[in-house]
């Protein structure tokens, strides 16, 4: 597996070069523990693994074509190993970090993707798609199973580790349930249930990642539980910033259709910040149609919805910088984390 | 929750009153754990996790009668207890051996339900049938995140959980495949793949069971990895006792309908060892059809795989019972072990 070059899908400006040569480091350093990982799975598990990890190689299976089995960005792999350097430790020592929580990511993927009933990941059909529910289902268990595994050896990362997939796995559930609540009246969804369920869902595995790190690294527990709480603001700002793109977003860039998650009547930040203001009942009747989705967002931008999820998402942001300045750490490491917390939310923040 | 009488499921010989007890008095013992562990759990993932546990109490929500609300027989948290007696601990020592073997049997339920399309389980809907597919899948993660969990202060024990998972994954993968080959030529099942199937798929979580318990009771590791063995010769039986329980059981008993794995076309071991035969190409035009399923039983059993089938469990109960002799343990809880093994596998064997 060769590494791509992140840095052209963050975008070719100076301060997210830096980020990107961060994520290619990590991918090469994790890549050889993650192949090793999945290569002890049953075979035809391994194969829907690697196809879900992107690690589809030339022979795609006619699923996709070579330049679309592409991975993810693994974030949360440069997290961990940042999470160790933080410490002061060598790279490294994160691997195994790395490697559980990259697991444990493409896990929620291929389920949620069933959950969601969502045909696309990464500009090719979702696994349950291309290999059907069950086996999806399935591999799914065994990436989950095989991320517990790693860290098997490592009782305090695993509790850890555990922790993280309860959060997970809550914030999934909140996910489900705010999507069948209705967009006004008593029952309506706050902002702050939806920081909740954000936190949750993406804040707990970014946070786990650079704990993770830290703690293989050796700091003591403080420092882990503020790099946790870094990682779970880095999480809400991350979810926001993806709200913002999932309305004005390129389609281009996103890979997702315009005002998708409008059209599908998506609870997202700039919506419900939106539906608390003066618009809010004329919003309402707009939400969740195909042909009225131009028009909803241009309200939510009127009603202040996008400002106010950018202001939200700095506020995360400066919160995850403060924490940082708040504990000892490698300073270098610390730029590091700076510039990809900074990279990844800069699109729009 | 009252602890239902297992006497009844087992049938009413006097010597399957004795494992009914064994079963019962397991259940009484476990449930207060199980049901706080549950409870830890998201609301609603608790509501499905209580559902998928047969936890229903009275307020079945509509989705089914409170005599359907009745759990499994909870074989595998009785085995973890007699684990801990073996061990000559007492059996309280096994209970959180118990509730992760339970928490895991549930998950491995809940998710093969999807993947085989069962609409049904205990006599009610499946959980994906009355919550969802999607919402099905998220309990599934969380009930197996849970049993993980019960166990990261034990380190040991989490090692070997994480092993039987890796197992059950995998038979879980070679039944899904295993369905899909063809019954005669090259590509055709033999009786050993099957029973490898078997093994990893029932056999791991009750060897599990039985060993995480000695191992919490606190006996050497060539006594466990002994207990470990008899509870997958355990699984083999047990599987093929459920397949002639599938083919020749009597539907008030099983809750299956007559020949249902028949006319599914299902790959079990009384149909492989009659295809190993003079019959076999005569049978396996009948396999898989609806109105063919008496006939093929006939054939199957004319051609021996009954007998033969009957003849490999009791090699496996047979080996089992030779393990059990082979190691220094509690003849008190080896007795009551014994009761179980032949209780579970006696209507037929």
């Amino acid at each position: 597996m060769t590494a791509p070059a992140t840095a052209d899908a963050l975008g070719s400006r100076p301060e997210t070069l830096a980020a990107g040569r961060i994520l290619d480091r990590a991918r090469e350093l994790v890549a050889p523990a993650l192949t090793d990982a999945v290569a002890t799975l049953h075979p035809w598990i391994a194969e829907m693994a690697a196809y879900a990890l992107g690690h589809g190689g030339t022979d795609t299976g006619g699923r996709g074509t070579e330049a679309d089995s592409r991975g993810g960005k693994g974030v949360r792999q440069a997290l961990a190993l940042l999470g160790a350097e933080l410490a002061g430790a060598p790279a490294a020592c994160g691997v195994p970090a790395a490697v559980a929580v990259e697991l444990v990511h493409t896990f929620s993927l291929v389920h949620d993707d069933i959950m969601d009933g969502d045909a696309l990941r990464r500009g090719r059909p979702a696994l349950w798609k291309a290999y059907g529910t069950g086996p999806a289902v399935l591999a799914g268990d065994a990436l989950l199973a095989l991320a517990v595994g790693t860290l098997s050896t490592a009782p305090e990362a695993a509790r850890r580790l555990s922790a993280a997939l309860d959060d997970l796995v809550r914030g999934q559930a909140d996910d489900l349930l705010l999507a069948r609540r209705p967009w006004t009246g008593p029952e309506a969804v706050t902002a702050g249930e939806y920081e909740t369920m954000a936190e949750r869902k993406t804040g707990a595995l970014l946070g786990c990642a650079l704990a993770l790190g830290a703690q293989l690294g050796g700091v003591d527990e403080r420092i882990v539980a503020a790099l946790d709480r870094v990682g779970r603001h880095l999480g809400v700002a991350f979810q926001i910033v993806d709200d913002l793109l999932g309305i004005w977003g390129d389609p281009e860039v996103t890979g997702k259709p315009v005002h998708g998650d409008l059209r599908e009547g998506k609870k997202t930040f700039p919506v419900l910040a939106a539906l608390d203001g003066p618009y809010g009942p004329e919003l309402a009747q707009l939400l969740g149609a195909r042909d009225t989705a131009e028009r909803a967002a241009d309200l939510v931008a009127r009603a202040g919805g996008r400002t106010a999820a950018l202001r939200e998402a700095r506020r995360h942001l400066a919160a995850a910088d403060a924490l940082l300045d708040s504990v000892p750490c490698s300073p270098h490491a610390a730029g590091e984390l700076r510039s990809l917390l900074s990279a990844l939310t800069r699109r729009t923040v």
